[in-house]
């Protein structure tokens, strides 16, 4: 099996296109975007001879299990945005594949996680990924102070993220209660034209006032 | 700037290509190696117009930063194996491009790290990459205790590595110190023609014996 990604042509590699050319059956998160993301790469695929299987948060282990058992030849995970199995529901297949004893060929991609590290200048022998952090108020500081806390006694750099739309009110709360000393990277937007990827001090951030990053996609990073 | 990486055509992305061929200087690892890779694209590049500057674990913050000051134009940083700024000596030029104020564009390319939490069917939601462990046989299985104890905790994917010719020894003291329920993901040679990736538990893997991955890149994963 492969694990894909549907995304812009430019980040596509050639042996990503290739692989792809190569199958029949595919795990999707969205049966039409991935069609109309086939069919854009102009590869000559008949994609009416293709065969998907949407997987969402709500797939059961069983479900894919048995999908599996039954398929023949090799298959890929194509997810909508971002890595395949790296926070999306593509892991449930790959967690099954390994079950059965299929080989999964990871394929290069983009991944806004990663390339937020990169693009941060953090430490990237170390670091931590925690995905959404708690919505309350209350709840999220002391996440927050925690994490920055953990940044400086392990010199680990420390990501997490926003429903795009809370992220104003994330950065307010990171204004009040981290160190202002304390660096803060936001990476926005990553891989798409509007990209904007900054790194200074939180003490910085708070005088210059809020980026413009609300209801865009967005990558935090402390160190 | 922007961050890429030398690596196998068939891994870069035509947006990686394209913004390789627009540049004249270059932060690099490995000056003669370097020049390799960019002769081996096959793109017209001129290699004797080119500026290379040799970065590794000694190179200083002012030493970059007084380059970069008089550096006019772009410029870009090829790490020699993985992403750039990510457990290489990459980061210090991205540092001192943000103290400079110059957009840092990161480039999709390949992670060990990244594609092998994707081959791991484990938790990409929440993960941490800790780098080496420690070397000393009993802080080394403290360690991995502790890390096999906040994957329970936290349900978050534990990565971490070895220099490649101690990697039996490290499985070793994982078989010796785990829970044989805790499930362990083996990624050696990624991208490469020998990739081997599996996941199963530690008890599984103990009895069939040690898989041959000893002087071969390896990213170990707990869950």
């Amino acid at each position: 099996m492969l694990l894909a990604e549907n995304t812009h042509q430019k980040s596509l590699t050639p042996e990503a296109i290739s692989v792809i050319k190569s199958l029949k059956v595919f795990f999707v998160e969205n049966i039409k975007t991935t069609r109309r993301f086939i069919s854009s790469l102009k590869e000559g695929i008949v994609i009416d001879e293709l065969q998907f299987f949407e997987i969402n948060q709500d797939t059961g282990f069983e479900e894919v299990y048995n999908f599996l058992q039954e398929t023949e030849g090799d298959f890929g995970v194509i997810s909508e945005a971002g890595c395949a199995g790296v926070a999306d529901p593509g892991a449930l297949v790959v967690e099954v594949a390994h079950q059965l004893g299929i080989k999964v060929n990871p394929l290069v991609g983009p991944n806004s996680i990663l390339l937020a590290l990169m693009a941060s200048g953090f430490n990237g022998q170390s670091f931590v990924f925690h995905g959404y952090l708690p919505i309350k108020e209350e709840e999220r500081a002391k996440k927050l102070r925690k994490i920055e806390k953990e940044a400086t006694q392990k010199k680990q750099t420390q990501i997490f993220m926003e429903t795009p739309y809370r992220n104003h009110q994330l950065l307010t709360t990171i204004y009040n209660n981290l160190n202002p000393a304390t660096r803060l990277c936001v990476a926005c937007d990553i891989t798409s034209d509007s990209e904007f990827i900054k790194t200074q001090s939180v003490g910085t951030w708070k005088k210059k006032g809020l980026p413009d990053i609300q209801k865009r996609p967005t990558i935090f990073l402390i160190y």
